[in-house]
């Protein structure tokens, strides 16, 4: 039985051109980019066209900006420790948000136990931040401001560009997190005023573990990984040069899709949150109406479990993702959806539901008629539905 | 045409069954295996396949002491940077070689910086440390001895089981970087006492860009990449799944091989070291007769400069590495080689020839052949040659 993917958030299929790429790359046994003989060269030259293509898509000044490496997670270590350990003589203080990918709050964590400061801003009852909590923010010891360019969880797009103009101003170091926005949205380092940015090659249709960091010339950083001279002396060790071949296709496809692959994963979305009612009642939507990704929507299910929706979505071979606490392995509801001001009960109701290239209106029908059968199955059995509604 | 693969250390070639198992996995579009559902599941399946034959590789005690990554580059980061963070409340110092790879000598240095003090012990002219020295370098501040397990310069294997029992008995934290020794000679963590051990794919026929830390149960360390709950909470961030499945196989198939590709690999580094002199004379052996691993042989041609004769040799279609200084992009000469012994103008002169499982003996008397005719005409213009030997 084939699944219904509608869990792009957590992975999205390769394009079957990225596939290519790679299985190509695969057969011609391509050597090492750092050695120099012509096989190295070879490999080298493989390597620099995928920088570049990544470059052309960020719209960086120049592709050396651009560092490959294990993907999102490990950029943002890069970027945050990175800029930490560089800049510790300037000042100890950092800017984040609340609603931050794990991989920010924690590396954060590391650093307050260093001795670093972090003030981390609210966000607004759409889960957006206001830039100007950021210029209040700011004092002669701050370093680094970091806050994500879209949420995982929620598809929200912070005002990154103006964020972006007020830490130039500053000449503070600022970094985003774009690891779900490129190749959904358009990501452009000089509208954005960002100083590093970090991706996964996964956002655009790439392969999953292998990313990268964009750094804008000049920014005072130190290497996450020390070793060998790769990457521009910015990311030691031998490269994923398989993943990275496939990354520079999925780029290309990027530049060259971005419109329309937009229009489809909004008219999905659009198909999907104008039907719910239909089918659905009492059910809050967490994504922003604007400012958001068009390849995901958050809802929260009013008197049921997300991870017993889930579950029984699974059983009709339908994929999702729920922010419930036990689904995540973790013992409390979403940060994100906390920030919100959503309650513990509704943020534990909380579903992800997110499209890609090769999801269909067809798919949307028969989520909603699925998500119906099981909404009602689990409403019947709960303690909470009926007592605090009018709908039983 | 088709080029003559000895430069091995470099870069393996995948087998053909590590490619089968990497082009039918991209087919399959395999999802996150951090997803609940069944997609989800199905991946991770295929991810603890890969760990579980990587711990029988390596006779780990239990798969979770495998901890999946980037490469070698990334498990030596781990392992020193998070063992020294770690364990700075118990002590500051930590002992090392001479002749390790830049990620330890880069990674130390970084420490060295915040604090840390660390000894790095000599090898002897052979280039072996002596356990000796070791036990007597351990003071009370001592938290880590990193020696590496063999060199990928001179192919040297260390006597890390005798270390092993010192720091073992001294209850100070042992890491050996393995990197280019796993699936080319018995690699065993209980054999070899090691509380951590590197390694990465690509030595055994893997993919490059993936490897792992071995992390024996117990061990004090911080995980380098903070983020998500990943690899057991010691490596955050999406796996490269793709990677790791072709990882997974090739470990498979070095438990099988491993004796028999020790004995093809061993009988062609005998025919290159027996037959070498009917071809060139005056060429110095850098590699242990004995203890030194089967693929690789470290020669330094004198009155040569290595960058030359590895440009030459490419001419010819033959791919072989050199330590010479302007090759690796360093201006020195290669810190092995000097701990060695070597003199400058010698380690100048150095080739490092490495094999591989498609490797014949044709190959070596093609490289040999081309070796005598590369030599003779560069020792014609030497300026050295002839004026301080008899040969001229």
């Amino acid at each position: 039985m084939k699944i219904v993917n509608l869990d792009h958030i957590s992975s999205n299929s390769l394009l079957p051109e990225v596939k290519d790429a790679m299985i190509s790359a695969i057969a011609e046994d391509l050597h090492n980019p750092a050695s120099q003989h012509k096989a190295g060269e070879a490999a080298a030259e493989r390597l620099e066209t995928a920088r570049a293509a990544v470059a052309t898509l960020l719209n960086a000044a120049m592709p050396k900006e651009i560092v490959f490496n294990s993907g999102g997670t490990e950029s943002v270590n890069h970027a945050i420790k990175g800029v930490a350990m560089a800049n510790a003589g300037q000042g100890n203080h950092i800017i984040t948000s609340n609603i931050e990918h794990n991989a920010v709050i924690r590396s954060l964590r590391r650093l307050k136990a260093q001795g670093f400061n972090v003030t981390s801003l609210s966000v607004d009852k759409s889960g957006r931040i206001n830039p100007q909590d950021v210029a209040d923010a700011i004092c002669d010891q701050t370093i680094l401001v970091s806050i994500m360019h879209s949420n995982n969880e929620t598809g929200t797009i912070q005002p990154i560009a103006e964020i972006g103009k007020i830490t130039r101003e500053k000449k503070v170091i600022f970094h985003t997190d774009a690891s779900d926005s490129v190749g959904i949205v358009p990501v452009d380092v000089q509208d954005l005023n960002v100083d590093l940015l970090s991706f996964a090659a996964n956002s655009f249709y790439g392969p999953t573990g292998v990313g990268g960091l964009y750094i804008r010339r000049g920014t005072r950083i130190f290497p996450l990984l020390d070793g060998g001279v790769q990457e521009g002396n910015k990311r030691a060790g031998t490269e994923n040069l398989l993943g990275i071949i496939g990354m520079g296709k999925a780029a290309q496809l990027a530049i060259r899709d971005l419109p329309a692959r937009y229009e489809h994963l909004k008219s999905l979305k659009n198909q999907l949150i104008r039907e719910l009612p239909d089918y659905v009642d009492e059910v809050i939507i967490n994504t922003h109406p604007e400012h958001s990704l068009p390849n995901l929507v958050s809802m929260s299910v009013q008197y049921v479990e997300g991870e017993s929706v889930m579950l029984m979505l699974d059983d009709d071979d339908i994929a999702v993702s729920t922010r419930s606490a036990c689904a995540t392995g973790s013992l409390r509801a979403s940060h994100v959806l906390l920030s919100l001001g959503l309650s513990h009960a509704d943020a534990q109701g909380t579903l992800v539901v997110s499209f890609g290239f090769e999801n269909t209106p067809a798919d949307i029908t028969k989520f909603l008629s699925s998500l119906q059968n099981v909404v009602t199955t689990l409403r019947e059995i709960s303690p909470l539905y009926g007592k605090t509604t009018k709908s039983a």
